[in-house]
């Protein structure tokens, strides 16, 4: 694709009202855009992250028996009644009557709804366990909306509710998410921390937080250095091994939480046992913030001159860079390296603009593109190709012939599937 | 794949409130479930060819230079007033306030949004044709929800919108999107016919409807046997070549507008032009229900028995069926294939389930798999397995050794790229 086509309108300046890197550096780079207080516009790069995270997510999450399914966002206000949380969430829930005055609600979460389909449709115990999950737009009127598309009013997330006999079958449900999540923050690129946590408002008996280190994080961690046993706490030795404890600071990207019988109890979600009893369903759910996952991404990989994706979450993966303004051999050569990558199945982008080199190099280094292929006068006049690696701001040099191997040398060293 | 794994709570009896057979098809494959009055769950069977739809949707506006962003379900009010259409909207419109008292509206359709970006991000005829699209959900409080997703209170659109310099860019991007939705109905394997049309309450000059042919559709098309010309008028002969129309019905699932300047000189979205003057946008809109075009599939494709999946928006593709009740080499016989022909890249499914044989066969036809692979008693005797073909209902033997290439075969015979 050519960059002059690429609908990512970039800003010079930091702006004003982000006060945290990330918020201004998607606003930067043409990543995203308010349209009120907490809701944004997610323009095509933006996007382009957003979907590979989901679609690394589904990947784990079908691997783990997960199925996929679509719950709406309009949510009739019975149900919440019936759990009483109607009442008790405030003015966070977005309430309203539909033209024949009936209460609705938009959806910040779907317990109430995933257990409506459970009562109706698990009869029997042959049916557990039954992991079912969706990965949809959720909606809080915050109080006060911060930190771009981390807390904000409209978000995606990821949001999986298991179902199963006993508690022995909702430890199985629990440690399969556990690793999951775990495998799903390590394919983005992210190192995380799991620490025991409140259940708050979701309810419940055991809950995780999963946190994206980030020196900018909201949240203090304390965490062993040796067996990687983290705590909120201000314990100072590590409870399994007594080495000292390390300050980590993160990002809440990701919750999981047993919740047992409270919605199943309140709903009447029972089913029939092996041993012809009725029994309550025993459920957990387990949210990840697709956005936030975006954000924390960028808190964790950026420098002065902006960002530096992680090659799985990357919107493209390598940006063709021709230097010589007005010259034809060079843009050519520009395109044809774009189309041969591509071919090849990296996702380029050939900057085919009319502006100076040092623009184009500014604007690749804030939008992050894991590769930059310069296209330099050495490529005209002996064939030398000049890569640029994000991350590392290593540079290397190689003919045209080389590019290719050169180039999944560097992708294989960069990414962890 | 399991069947008695997958969540797909099949109905015996045509369920009551069903009014159209495709309602009453997706409830009885297990496809969806109602929430409320026009808000369904769509469970993950309904998902999948969802999902399928959207990523033809999105080959061929890619392809067509398309670029996907996702805008916001929340709109803030003024946008609305600034067309007039928070006045113009009736109570169709979902309306409510915001923890500050602010007037808020759910998207309906996302010309205000859009044009809102026009204006603060494309200052110049260089960032033009620009076509952007999203595939997002879309609410409407029907005054009388019917016939399942068909016409339901929430529901996922695809809207592209085209920002043109002048009419005649106008009319590329329109005849673009005229080619593009061609394909993609096309490819989802399904019989379309592109009329001219009132532009409603979108605005605008001219409109084409796209309209999937089935007997059930609730519009009256007349069409020209020769020429394909099409009109939703009843004058006897073809306008180009004068031979007698066919009536024919059809279900609407796209819509195509040219809006001119309507939202971007009452929203002031204008862009500086090569002669240095200042020009509104010239704008088109583009609309398909992805919802109702699986809907209008079902409509298509289908026999007393059950769905007949068009291939390329199955929910999964092959069924593997082992008749034998607890027979064991027949059940591994079933996982072996299911697990080869996974392995090829196909979606199978294997009925694993101590049920009859005739319920298996009858859930298949209902589900609508387009290939059914029986291992039957032949199957264990000298190793013959049967093929049934669910759109014309043909059988055809062969031995294992054959089944990769005859389904091959089969599928390349079936599918529309």
């Amino acid at each position: 694709m050519k960059m002059s086509a690429l609908f990512a309108p970039t800003l010079k300046e930091n702006p004003a009202e982000a006060e945290v890197i990330s918020h201004s550096l998607m606003l930067r780079a043409g990543m995203i855009r308010q349209l009120s207080s907490g809701i944004y516009n997610i323009l095509p790069l933006g996007l382009r992250s957003l979907e590979k995270i989901m679609n690394i997510v589904r990947r784990e999450l079908n691997h783990a028996d997960g199925q996929e399914l679509l719950l709406p966002a309009l949510q009739p206000g019975e149900l919440w009644k019936e759990t009483g949380r109607w009442d008790i969430y405030g003015p966070e829930l977005i309430r309203f009557q539909d033209r024949r005055e009936r209460d609705f609600c938009l959806g910040p979460t779907h317990e109430e709804v995933i257990t409506d389909i459970a009562r109706k449709e698990i009869r029997s115990y042959r049916q557990l366990p039954l992991l079912l999950y969706q990965i949809q737009t959720k909606f809080r009127d915050e109080i006060r909306p911060r930190f771009g598309v981390m807390r904000s009013r409209e978000f995606i997330m990821k949001d999986l509710y298991s179902f199963d006999r006993d508690y022995e079958g909702l430890k199985v449900s629990y440690q399969k998410m556990y690793d999951a999540y775990s495998k799903i923050f390590a394919s983005c690129g992210l190192e995380y921390i799991a620490v025991r946590a409140d259940s708050g408002v979701i309810g419940g008996d055991v809950s995780h937080e999963f946190l994206i280190i980030a020196d900018s994080g909201e949240e203090k961690v304390m965490r062993c250095p040796k067996c990687l046993v983290a705590s909120t706490q201000e314990i100072s030795d590590c409870p399994e091994c007594h080495a000292g404890m390390e300050e980590k600071r993160g990002i809440e990207v990701g919750h999981i939480f047993q919740l047992g019988t409270k919605y199943s109890e309140s709903m009447k979600a029972y089913f029939v046992d092996q041993d012809g009893k009725e029994k309550p369903l025993i459920m957990g759910c387990y949210g990840i913030g697709i956005g936030r996952t975006m954000a924390a991404a960028i808190e964790a990989n950026h420098d002065e001159n902006g960002i530096k994706w992680p090659w799985n979450i990357a919107p493209y993966e390598i940006i063709i860079i021709p230097v010589k303004l007005k010259n034809q051999a060079g843009m050519e050569l520009a395109e044809s390296i774009s189309q041969q990558l591509a071919h090849q199945g990296y996702e380029t982008i050939w900057d085919d603009r009319e502006v100076s080199a040092g623009y184009k190099f500014k604007e690749a280094d804030l939008i992050g593109f894991p590769i930059q292929v310069i296209v330099g006068e050495k490529a005209l006049k002996n064939g030398t190709l000049e890569i640029k690696i994000r991350s590392n701001g290593k540079r290397i040099e190689c003919t045209r012939e080389q590019l290719v191997s050169v180039i999944k040398k560097i992708k294989d060293e960069l990414v962890i599937l």
